[in-house]
């Protein structure tokens, strides 16, 4: 059979995922918000964070690792900072509500910070630093998470892949919108190449013993079992390719969201396939308008935009992009055709969906 | 001759750059700031940055390609925003300024921010971002510079080595501080291959094509005339080693200060061995105290930095360090036995004085 995906509007992968939500006992905002948040990742074309980890929040809402019913306490608030403790709940929804009320107190502001303690996976880091847009604002989103990045000279995980997403509107060009992991990959690249029984590329790992590695299964054992070895940090394995700086930023998204939250952090945070570790998240906004007219600064977003897009290609290459426009043309290109989930996915979301009395996906007609 | 260096103090390396900087005509107060600026980088181990850069601003002052007595214009001013144009001036006092009206912004609304355009070489990122630590915030500092970084899957510079500086404070351990270029070396480091006709590694830079390269002078060559060819972001030439991640935070550092100071940005600041390019510059403070108890906030920097510090190294490597120590180890160091600098230097800025009628360096008896 050569169709490996079926497609899917987004709306009606809204719907499913919000039903199931919705089944499990989530209320209607929260489970709106969590379908919402977790298909854009779908929509955007990054499928690490979509549907192929539905079963995931599922499993965690079932068994009360991730908590369906609780409630945010506002730890401290100022007019220009909120600091939110989750108690164990989805990460998404905190995570919306989170920066809302940045953005709310940046456009009283000028400029505001919110931290979420003891939250669960909140799905891509960029949405959230994308809600700023709108406002005329630069977003910033960042997350801690389990452990499995090994520093510089190290052997031992000692911090997660720890996104980091920033956000800066433009006029005619698509916004710019970084949104990365600070270890090389995460861990779901490395499940990939587990699955397909593949090496990893080199430089992207280490074992136990701190040396280079490519035997993806044995270094997902060995870290489910904490016997060492991990992820590296942007940069690799060397000072000389500069990885002592992807851990230093991966060490900074812990302080901002960790440290600074008062949450869990380090290599206190781990989670497995089936436990949600608790997580912390940093939210950020800046009006624009502080610094200078709105309008000219997208107008020079232009242009700097259109620069990078119009570069001369490396010889072998087609084109240059900038942060967020692949998601951006995918995004626009799965709203025109509908968007893939893989049969594999397809037939363990229909499982849920059948035990939970959930109608099944439907699909495009000719899909 | 085994000795290649002779040892001084700080002081006596600023006395000797603000003496130099005061015949140049910089005001007493400027003159002290960019002494200090420059002589800090010695002091913590990062050359690059320091004496042996004191000719380029000898030679830019004296052709007036930074502007002496330039003086500061606040284009817009909120509680918590600032916007600064240096008109040319000096790179050093300017940010100092900033960054102080930064964090007394901050210690009024929790969270400030500022940019400064038109500005010049600023040092080292970290200095300023270092300043918070006392007033128990997390500081910020960021500049972009002259292109010279490729984009993933491209061959024109569009970027500048734009470092990155974070800082927060600790109680026993140092502080934690992240100062980093986005590239993964900055242009001294090509020199120092160049002089010494040495290959660059592999992977740090392409040629005009677009493809790896480690011909330093051919390079370095080819970027002054602009033919194309230039350095990798953090994390390489390929988007499977993260360089696509490289470059987006490279390119916002440029955005935070460049389009959001409404100054130059991208392709369009060079600079050559002789003449310095207007850059801006970004700064930021936080107030701790706004989300936690600073005590206990840096109680929890401990125990990080600690885990950090005592990781269990990989196999042949002596130990793991988090971002900053190693400079702070080296100050501690220098401190007790003097700072290094290179015989060259020693000559080179030994003629600037003499032609300035400057008092020469005095080095420590014995060294």
């Amino acid at each position: 059979m050569p169709e490996e995906s079926l497609r899917y509007t987004r709306t009606e992968l809204e719907r499913f995922c919000r039903e199931i939500f919705e089944k499990l006992q989530l209320s209607p905002e929260d489970s709106r918000v969590s379908a919402e948040v977790l298909t854009a990742s779908d929509a955007y074309g990054i499928p690490s964070h979509g549907m192929g980890r539905l079963w995931r929040y599922v499993n965690a809402l079932n068994e009360r690792q991730v908590i369906h019913d609780a409630e945010d306490e506002i730890i401290k608030e100022t007019p220009s900072t909120i600091m939110i403790d989750a108690h164990g709940g989805m990460g998404a929804p905190v995570s919306v509500r989170c920066m809302e009320r940045v953005i709310a107190k940046a456009k009283a502001t000028g400029c505001a910070f919110g931290c979420v303690r003891n939250s669960n996976h909140f799905g891509i880091a960029g949405y959230y630093a994308n809600m700023a847009l709108e406002h005329d604002m630069l977003g910033f989103a960042m997350s801690n998470t389990g452990a499995l990045g090994v520093p510089t000279f190290g052997r031992q995980v000692m911090y997660g892949s720890n996104p980091l997403a920033f956000a800066a509107p433009a006029n005619e060009e698509k916004a710019f919108l970084l949104d990365m992991s600070t270890t090389i990959v995460s861990r779901g690249k490395l499940e990939v190449y587990e699955n397909a029984e593949e090496p990893l590329p080199e430089g992207w790992a280490v074992d136990k013993t701190g040396k280079s590695a490519t035997d993806a299964h044995a270094i997902l054992d060995d870290m489910l079992h904490r016997l060492g070895g991990g992820l590296l940090p942007l940069g690799g394995i060397s000072e000389q390719g500069g990885g002592h700086k992807g851990y230093g930023l991966a060490i900074m998204v812990d302080i901002l969201s960790g440290v600074l939250g008062g949450g869990t952090f380090g290599p206190d945070i781990y989670d497995t396939a089936t436990v949600f570790a608790r997580m912390c998240h940093f939210f950020g906004a800046i009006r624009i308008d502080y610094f200078r007219d709105p309008e000219e600064f997208r107008q020079d977003m232009d242009k700097m935009l259109r620069q990078l897009r119009t570069a001369e290609p490396a010889e072998g290459e087609e084109r240059v992009y900038f942060a967020g426009l692949k998601e951006f043309e995918e995004e626009a290109r799965r709203k025109a055709n509908g968007i893939p989930v893989h049969l594999n996915i397809v037939k363990q979301v229909t499982d849920i969906a059948k035990e939970l009395g959930v109608e099944a996906l439907r699909a495009i007609a000719g899909s």
